[in-house]
């Protein structure tokens, strides 16, 4: 069996599963991050941004995203984001219950991308009472679709945003593929191009279960410990969630792994082009893919032990490469297709 | 540095590390629980129980009490706890954020338990619409002073609640304790005794990270899952957390560490009140010690080397034994203590 | 200067400040409701619905609105309406913060109405935890067009949203202009077509600030009367609440004034459709009508003191007529348009 | 029947039903409060309180209280209060909706009074983010036993709140009621004495349903309109609402009323205080009283028409007078109280 459904499908990487080996054989520590290291994964980030930060580590995405959201959006407001966006189609309405009822106004682009002048368009200058309040942007980066945002096209967007007083956070639940994949800094592609808050993923790319919410401006992280505590994600042994993004941040595990997943999803886009019949929904500019298959085939494939969502996205299936994804692998799949089609 | 501050100083237990290990080796698997373990745990906690229950994993303590009292407490609800209760006194307005603003009573009652009288006394039977509705009983199993509810006692309280029409919850962060030394049978301590939904830690006794939520009743678990999603509690890589408690329901394991926990609590109640002005605030039943030390000496015993919370309870001080606590942790404690308050 | 601009520009008609100055005259009553009228209008909505109800009187259409809902969404669920929805455009987020967080789900659709297929397509039937859960079909009556829905177009629509397991709204803050235009029963166009909870508006046809939630399976309103007192809705002087719709409902005032409002509404829309360069947006079915003008002359008629909100809605300006519009105010608005529209 | 049940039980006052009346009658004014009238109640709470402030008029007086408490307290937030409080006994959880989940912590007081040390020990300083942020100090005056706080202990009570970073906020229900006993400036008993926002309560002395939200500091109420609209308070037809306030407080009515209502309640109590067996809980400074009967006259005394709650608090029953209560009521009830009193 062969499983492209999600990064998520993977296990954790070696070094960060030894770094996680290595804490917890460690003598007892202070728990609830009041140990050292916690404090040291801040001071790493920092040097990873190249900025100070105020980071705050949990154990999924979506408490990353909402904590974010959180800290940024009151009841009343609005945020702004793609109508592919994870925060709003994929999870169960978190971001309104941690922002306590925010509106989600979920806007169309090309590419899984919002543009400029969609989001200038929609952002309600109105003022009235009756509306709710432009709080926020959230951007997907790699977007839903696979795609991604360059440090020109976030900085377009978070002027507009800026304007109009909206906050700009970055869903970067696949963050290190968008860097890998664009060969910028980190910090090019965030405070520098205006991103005030990013949800930086770890489990996606080799974690156990481990994200940072990574705050750009201290000022808007006033709450954040206790919000995250509200929300029931401050863990007791926080030193185990830190280890893993310890391992993560060493020697640029982070973006050696992604690389290499960008690289299979290459590969597989590369073996897909040759097919008849089949075609990609988007670019490939990370580690997902949206091919469309002739009927029927995809069904078959999944039959045949390649695991993957069909039926997706605007009729193309969804294909993911992980930091785990072999040659062998990737190659294995492509002449499945090939004889698939060519058969069906 | 010998650290009796808390359960949760301590690492993962062996057997708990080496299920992670194991299952992070496996082949991928779908996220989110939908894979073959995550069903087994189920079925496992059901054997522990002796009846089918529906059981939902959770990473943090907060995240599975909170959880639980969402899916039994309107937003108009009132939940009767002790004024002791975690729920109450350490997470933040977590339950009133998850139940979306119900109110907490929080009712005295000595060594930390409440007492069926004083639960009678308090629940709101009016029916006024000026007034929240009666809607939950909450008790901690072992309490937060270290105490146990004997079956019988859980019973005569789970009665009182019935009777009203209140749901029964209770949190079992340290539940392996309170077994272990009661000697009863996981059921007896629940569902016989009334119990709707239990919170059962594994996090303080082994685990890296892991509570199971635990319905009794299913029909009462019926929005849990989506309740689970939306507070970003459903981890993508599920069967990380549920090898945890495969490690930790194995072969009694749970058992056999907080059995061990409450033995090295025991000696050093024994060693303690061989001390000469030392005395204990409650009776030492499971894991917890509240000793009051003459002046100074808890200060002096931090120094040394020897954490703890000092004037944690009404001037007592808070010392909490672990699954790996050594005899001779606690013998080289008593014998400091013996030391200090001679000289004192 | 002649006021176009809302039907709740007016003050309350005759009868019901009459009904209001009688009950302030009568002796002390017991507050809250508890008084005998107050039972009164609801066994008066039974006979007006032909029908038992539930009903529960507030001071505004919001609160009538965002109550409903409150009673018929979970958190975690969505709410399907038209993108034109006064619940989605213009109550700065209520029903997100009543029902804690639900998710409105706005739909497009022509006249601003929704269509059966248009619903029926949009209805999430994953089941997936990842989704919020398909809640509640929320539909306008009057729209906020001013288009009307016959009984058998809100039956079709109810049936799709029953299909899926929702439950069915109306908000009905010119429900009266509805019934009177459409010539149909109150029973016929609610509970007998499907619709489960009406927001009846009294407010805009004659009240001082009156509303009805009205409740046709007694069952959903079990919470209504703790979420309206925690909602701050619950008037302690109740009787004058209860006042304002005795008034509205007796003799048939409630449809009297509304057939008048849509007379007028539809005089306007004969006489403007003598000018040349003015089109109407919708069909004028109610008291709403969306005049499109030359440019300019929607500016120069508000200077000339006919208020009406301009650029409402795709260039259209949005003019109101009320219980209290007269002949001689259409015929002189008519004349204005007229004579602005030769010189533009 | 003679009604001491509650001081709104009454209608509203002829100069607040005359000013209703007169505004009714007025040609349309533009809704939701943009007339020129609701500007000129701000500026005259602003001459009635000598220093510039934003209010809000609402309905009901449990709106004005937690649109007041969400204004100043986050969700993670403590708001001390008296156990006799209105907010914690009697809005059926209304102040944790509107936060969006803060925690209140009741404090005893002897006289229904709150004092700066206990006060003062209640506050949580540990800055811990397991624990609530001490966010608000809320009290009531006049209070629900019908005391008051001198100008001085409100002062004493807010150094402490100030001292701690609270914000202090005074449910002025009876407000009128405490001035016109204390004999002080409204001002002198608010934002001199260190108050930030008050509901000023103008229903139970006269007005259909009317209090106001005043904000001493103008940057507390930068959220506050979108508030009121999101709670659904914001009156479409507001000139109505707005118009009672301004008869309300037009020649000092508000305090006249409010006076005669103080004085009724001396008469009864100096009545009562001739009565053998009878004896009062507390003090009489406003127009609430808490006789204590002997054993079944309350019961009689109901049953003879005397409306009022027997057995209210601590086995006292609650009589209140009001702006309409006349000295024959009073002495009819003394004359009652007498010849049951002898008989029992």
């Amino acid at each position: 069996m062969i499983n492209f459904a999600s990064d998520n499908v993977t296990g954790a990487s070696p070094e960060v599963l030894q770094a996680v080996i290595d804490a917890n054989s460690a003598p007892p520590r202070m728990p609830y991050g009041n140990d050292a290291s916690t404090g040291d994964v801040e001071a790493r980030l920092s040097e990873v941004f190249e900025t100070e930060v105020k980071a705050f580590l949990v154990a999924t995405g979506t408490a990353a995203n909402v904590l974010a959201l959180g800290s940024l959006a009151p009841p009343w407001g609005a945020i702004y984001c793609h109508e592919h966006a994870h925060i709003q189609t994929s999870e169960c309405g978190a971001p309104e219950f941690f922002t306590g009822g925010a509106k989600l106004v979920p806007l169309s682009g090309a590419d899984s991308k919002l543009t400029p002048d969609g989001l200038h368009a929609a952002i309600d200058r109105s003022g009235s009472v009756h509306h709710v309040e432009p709080a926020v942007l959230s951007l997907t980066q790699a977007t839903e679709g696979g795609t991604v945002y360059s440090p020109q096209e976030v900085r377009a967007l978070a002027e507009v945003a800026s304007e109009a007083g909206l906050k700009v956070h970055m869903d970067g639940a696949r963050f290190a593929n968008a860097v890998a994949a664009l060969g910028c800094s980190p910090a090019e592609l965030t405070w520098k191009a205006g991103v005030d808050v990013l949800s930086f993923g770890g489990t996606k790319n080799g974690c156990l279960g481990a994200e940072a919410i990574v705050f750009f401006r201290p000022e808007l992280a006033a709450n954040a410990a206790r919000q995250r505590k509200r929300g029931g994600h401050l863990l007791s042994k926080m030193r185990l969630l830190t280890a893993q993004f310890e391992g993560y941040l060493a020697e640029g595990a982070w973006l050696r792994r992604a690389a290499h997943a960008n690289a299979m999803a290459q590969r597989l886009a590369a073996g897909l082009k040759e097919v008849d019949r089949v075609d990609l929904l988007f670019p490939v500019e990370s580690n997902l893919l949206f091919p469309r298959f002739p009927k029927g085939v995809a069904q078959r494939l999944n039959e045949a032990g390649f695991l993957f969502y069909p039926e997706n996205l605007d009729g193309a299936s969804r294909l993911v490469t992980a930091w785990s994804t072999t040659e062998e692998e990737v190659d294995r799949f492509i002449a499945a297709v090939k004889a698939m089609t060519e058969n069906s």
